[in-house]
């Protein structure tokens, strides 16, 4: 290796982090440049060696413009512009110059972010998103073809379709039941026409109840449902799991035929999430779940917003679609919260597909109009503990269902029925 | 597989997460039995399908005491017990226990925690810790013994008793020098007798610092230093990366003769650094940086304690050394949060070792005296751009080094002086 040092010559392409700052006009612009520094060369000004770096590196101020603040202080949005190869191509790496540092100062929130082609190329995104996920649904991913050494009836055969109503998902619970038993609630959801069945996040390999034992239990249970019903139930497990157990366990899940994989990210990283969605040999669609990683965007004036954090970073992280708490739940986002997230998970955003948002946290069959006006067609509505409130759990997800088709608009009800 | 279905009989033990919550005690017992059912089944009481799982899985309420709470309100300090079953030996899903889905709730921070043995059985923690890292820094891990093709000079090899004294630690910075740049810094930081030259945690592969190019020139230069010196300082690239680099990175690290790696579990998670600091075939000392992570703590009424989180969580995570932003510096934490944090890294935790506090943050030499009175011996200072402030940085490091080695009790001054 040579010695030489050849001189600083970045592109110039830059991607843009527009953060929320509690501050005074008088204080803004300090505030502003002090970021700019933070996440890029974290060393003050005066005493960075070159102006190569100076002009290169840091972040640079584009715009400060006043802002409300909900606490009704003053407030400005502040863009940066931060060099593409700052980034590096690593999600990692695009994390913390975007929020690394200052996610420890108060008074700062990132908001929104612009990323040109030159940083959105190196990342592939959701496998899926929202048209992927259905024509899995219609047949390509359903049980039957995962195991061909399962035949699929001819009723599952005819039907490539895809549907495009809004789409029905529950999680598998409560803790503390056994593979067999979950396996025998899976078959029931599927025979009453739930289109994802997923894990609780809570199920991942405890002594009670082995994530072997359980999706194997599990994804023949949805299988033989479909085949009893012609339908296309996916199981999705949870492959949350230790740093180096992720992969081996997905595989597994595949093997058995599942139909998808939940994930939560904030427990098992974001990037995790990510080499999965990447992985060509697992190919299967993901359910990004917001466990602990909610916590960033809760406390309005810190963190991450909500649409950035819950559909933005989720679909560059590759996830299929992004369960968030919807409001009026066990959990108090705001609808335009909420509002914020769906819009960020369907919105443009370079070549990535756009994603389903699914709105849950203690959702009711009785919310489903709402839901369905809310939403639109392009969403998961999540149901977990009120599908077991009636006398019979078949009936109850077939009227769950039949409440998503007749609130949905007419011209778009799954033709399948 | 049989279809039996065994009764669940779990053993009874259970481990402890204490929640402060802002509510009036008219409310208290009822958040603190939804959140019992929250992290644990995530289903309606009156739903749970069979005395066992209500009795054995759901969290039980252990203690409710009224606590201040820092705006004033009412506030009430909630001990749950959850089964150890429950986390299933995973980091993942401890943590999802401890607060996966009520970190999306406000009013609720999770403010302690206690684990039986049962449950910290299942962590090695720290490979090195406090004593650990004193004898590597003495000679083992010196880059002289990781690469047995270099020759130590005799000056290094009778240097057989660890330093006594606090560490000294700095960041190479800033992003934007090239490699070689990069190892001229480390060369004459290393000349100065600081004891960590770490990566600033923004360093990753970017097109303008490769990381393999990095990590070769810059543990080249600090062993040529340590040559001349006889000195022992350790090399600690970031590898911080992709889910699928962390482990190769980790290993060039080590190959090249890195005495030490740095590591941002909230950007590459936690259980990436646990696996990481698990690897026999690594072993080497982690030093954990706050990036992104922190913002789960910056909100005095949600999130997660800074001596859990900064402290005690990293050791579960398997970190040596834990980086956080000491009071006064660029940053906000008080004193007190971050004697919390000093106290958490070097509490009795099972057979877990304890670690070494890094305050950190915008520190400069003048606070020395300051950081040696509030954080003892056992921990380590890290000043990185006020150490580029003076005319010459050899000799601002050397000067580092003897206002730490003054300020420090005079009966565990290094004797390596």
């Amino acid at each position: 290796m040579s010695s030489a040092k050849p001189p600083l010559a970045l592109s110039g392409e830059r991607f843009t982090a527009v953060y929320r700052l509690a501050v005074d006009a008088a204080e803004v612009e300090a505030r502003a440049r002090a970021i700019g520094l933070e996440q890029t060369v974290e060393f003050p000004d005066a005493l960075i060696p070159s102006d190569a770096i100076r002009e290169q590196i840091v972040g640079e101020i584009a715009a400060i413009t006043p802002c409300a603040r909900a606490d009704g202080g003053s407030g400005f949005e502040v863009s940066l512009r931060y060099p593409v190869e700052a980034a590096g191509s690593e999600l990692t790496q695009l994390l913390n110059v975007l929020f690394g540092n200052v996610a420890l100062q108060p008074g700062v929130r990132l908001q929104r972010i612009e990323l040109p082609p030159a940083l959105l190329d190196g990342f592939r995104g959701p496998r899926f998103g929202i048209a992927g996920l259905r024509r899995a649904l219609a047949s390509a991913l359903a049980p039957d073809a995962l195991h061909p050494t399962r035949t699929p009836p001819e009723a599952a055969k005819a039907s490539s379709t895809p549907p495009q109503r809004p789409l029905l998902c529950t999680a598998l619970k409560p803790m503390g039941l056994s593979p067999s038993e979950l396996a025998e609630l899976a078959y029931r959801l599927a025979l009453g026409g739930i289109d994802l069945i997923k894990d609780d996040h809570g199920l991942a390999d405890q002594p009670f109840c082995r994530f072997d034992e359980r999706v194997a239990r599990c994804a023949e249970a949805v299988h033989r449902a479909n085949q009893e019903t012609g339908g296309h139930s996916l199981y999705l497990p949870n492959v949350t799991a230790p740093a180096t157990a992720v992969v081996a366990r997905a595989q597994r899940a595949k093997a058995e035929g599942a139909g998808g994989l939940l994930f939560c990210p904030g427990l098992a990283g974001l990037d995790t999430m990510r080499a999965l969605a990447d992985d060509d040999a697992l190919a299967l669609p993901i359910l990004s779940h917001p466990a602990l990683l909610g916590g960033l965007a809760i406390n309005p004036g810190t963190g991450i917003a909500h649409g950035l954090l819950f559909a933005t970073l989720l679909r560059l992280a590759g996830a299929d679609a992004t369960i968030f708490p919807h409001s009026g739940g066990r959990f108090t986002f705001t609808a335009s919260e909420c509002q914020e997230i769906a819009d960020a998970a369907r919105a443009s955003l370079g070549t990535l597909q756009p994603i389903w948002p699914v709105p849950a946290g203690g959702m009711r069959l009785a919310r489903v109009p709402e839901l369905v006006e809310s939403y639109g067609s392009d969403s998961i509505f999540l149901i977990g503990g009120d599908l077991h409130a009636g006398p019979d759990l078949v009936e109850r997800c077939q009227a769950f269902r039949a409440l998503v088709e007749r609130s949905a608009d007419g011209s778009v009800i799954d033709r399948h029925q």
